[in-house]
């Protein structure tokens, strides 16, 4: 089965939502997309934690079925760490702090045996030149897909668009896509953002479903209904993992990039994202099987195709 | 074939969007309803316009073939009017003029002879107490759908719910269902509305689709993707014909409410919404031909059904 390389933050969180607040919880977008993707296809993550990172938070990536962290490095620093408050309606999030710590000065390297192998690769949010960087040591002729935020599309926008021209896919929200793109409209951003090189686009929505760009056509996914959120941390990464995941597990590459398989992943991926939200931290994607999965797959499926 | 009554506004509309300026167009609800309905089923008009309300509009509803307007009075006093700006993004609007005129004394009558017939009835945005009313004169053992606006819920609501609880089905959009159910979630808004007495209820998110709460489960619909809107005026009320006008087509009634025609009455429903935003006024609706409709609903198929 085709694995995926991942590189991207693990992190420590705190998270104030009005009902509740939990402290130093396992956060990061590779600990999310790891966890994720993992259900569909083996992933091996790259990344940096401090010396205070808890072993039991390590052991809980390290010791999943489908997960090898033999490439998460220990810095003497500390750890990365948000804090982060959300509002009511769980939309409106406040950044308290921001401390990047260990990941600051941490140069992803891709290890030499995981080069050689015929696997995707997904750089998640960092400094552009890094997700460079691994593109030139890694990419070869894999299936390449990164995100971003909104602050490197702020302040690093040229390195940014070297690094989106060198990829095959790109995961953005809403507001990143219309930064990116300089355009309100959606359609014409996800049109935009592909002229600037990447065969795929993923546009997250958030409840409002997500759209994919793929060979000049738009394909829109609404959000698999939730009654309840707790917390939407990590909901995008989920997202991208079930993207990923999917993508591994039907052996895609660049040159067999299907589109009923980028439909099928994009529907995977929503499904991820919805469980991620479900509760704080990865809780929800460690306490999910493949089942659940299945289920709620097949829940969406019948609920979207009338 | 089933046919539709449709009771509600017909006006005068002056929309200021950033690109261009339309004085004392057609508008109001029921021109927007009627003329996306009459594409699927006969459509018998209930309405009031002014004295100085052009021939030649009303000739544009009563000359369409499907559109019975013998059921519009004329009154001595002015039309309604209403003058409406929008922001860049056409999200927000701002109401600069709001005159009810000659609709403030209006008290709608159901003709005998449509009273016998075995229509739909649907009862688009007005006093609660007068849907009430028409509800009464008509209803009988129709199906019967209505449509309100957040006034009503603010000022008027005990009425409304009254309303609320004598029709089949409301067609709300996301801010009304809100404040309605007084739920932020709008699964759970659905969920309180239905329990107030209709069996289904569609919510309108504008570009991020519509949902369908039908028999305890909830269906999400995407929107049409558009690279262009001109002016949202009347995309609720035209979503609300395509919806009344396949469920008509297909001679849905009360006993006979099946939710495979409700879901493709979603779909059409989305695809006279998006037709509708395409221009100023009904000028879309207008323009649009049954095959338009039948290639826009199989791509919005294709786009979604993954």
């Amino acid at each position: 089965m085709t694995s995926i390389i991942c590189a991207g933050s693990i992190a420590l969180d705190t998270i104030r939502t009005p009902l509740r607040t939990v402290e130093r919880v396992l956060g990061g977008a590779a600990s999310f997309f790891s966890l994720s993707a993992s259900f569909f296809a083996p992933v091996s993550l790259l990344g940096v934690v401090g010396s205070d990172f808890p072993p039991g938070y390590l052991q809980r990536l390290s010791g999943r079925k489908g997960i090898d962290a033999s490439g998460v490095v220990r810095s003497r620093e500390k750890s990365p760490f948000f804090d982060m408050s959300f509002d009511h309606s769980l939309h409106t999030r406040t950044v308290n702090a921001s401390e990047l710590n260990c990941l600051a000065s941490y140069v992803p390297e891709v290890p030499k045996r995981l080069g050689q192998k015929n696997s995707l690769l997904y750089l998640a949010t960092m400094l552009p030149a890094h997700q460079l960087r691994i593109l030139k040591q890694a990419a070869k002729n894999r299936l390449c897909v990164m995100d971003t935020i909104s602050y490197y599309i702020e302040n690093d926008v040229e390195d940014l668009k070297k690094t989106v021209s060198a990829v095959d896919g790109i995961v953005l929200n809403d507001a990143e896509a219309r930064m990116l793109s300089q355009e309100g409209n959606l359609l014409k951003a996800g049109r935009k953002i592909l002229a600037m090189g990447p065969r795929f686009l993923a546009i997250k929505k958030g409840e409002h479903g997500s759209l994919l760009f793929f060979n000049g056509a738009v394909y829109p996914f609404p959000a698999f209904p939730l009654y309840d959120v707790v917390d939407p941390t990590g909901a995008g990464d989920s997202f991208a993992g079930g993207l990923m995941g999917f993508l591994a597990k039907k052996q895609a590459t660049r040159e067999r990039l299907r589109l009923k398989d980028l439909r099928m992943a994009m529907a995977c991926a929503t499904v991820m994202g919805s469980f991620a939200v479900e509760d704080f931290s990865v809780a929800r994607l460690e306490s999910i099987t493949a089942r659940d999965i299945t289920k709620r797959y097949d829940e969406l499926e019948s609920a979207v195709h009338w």
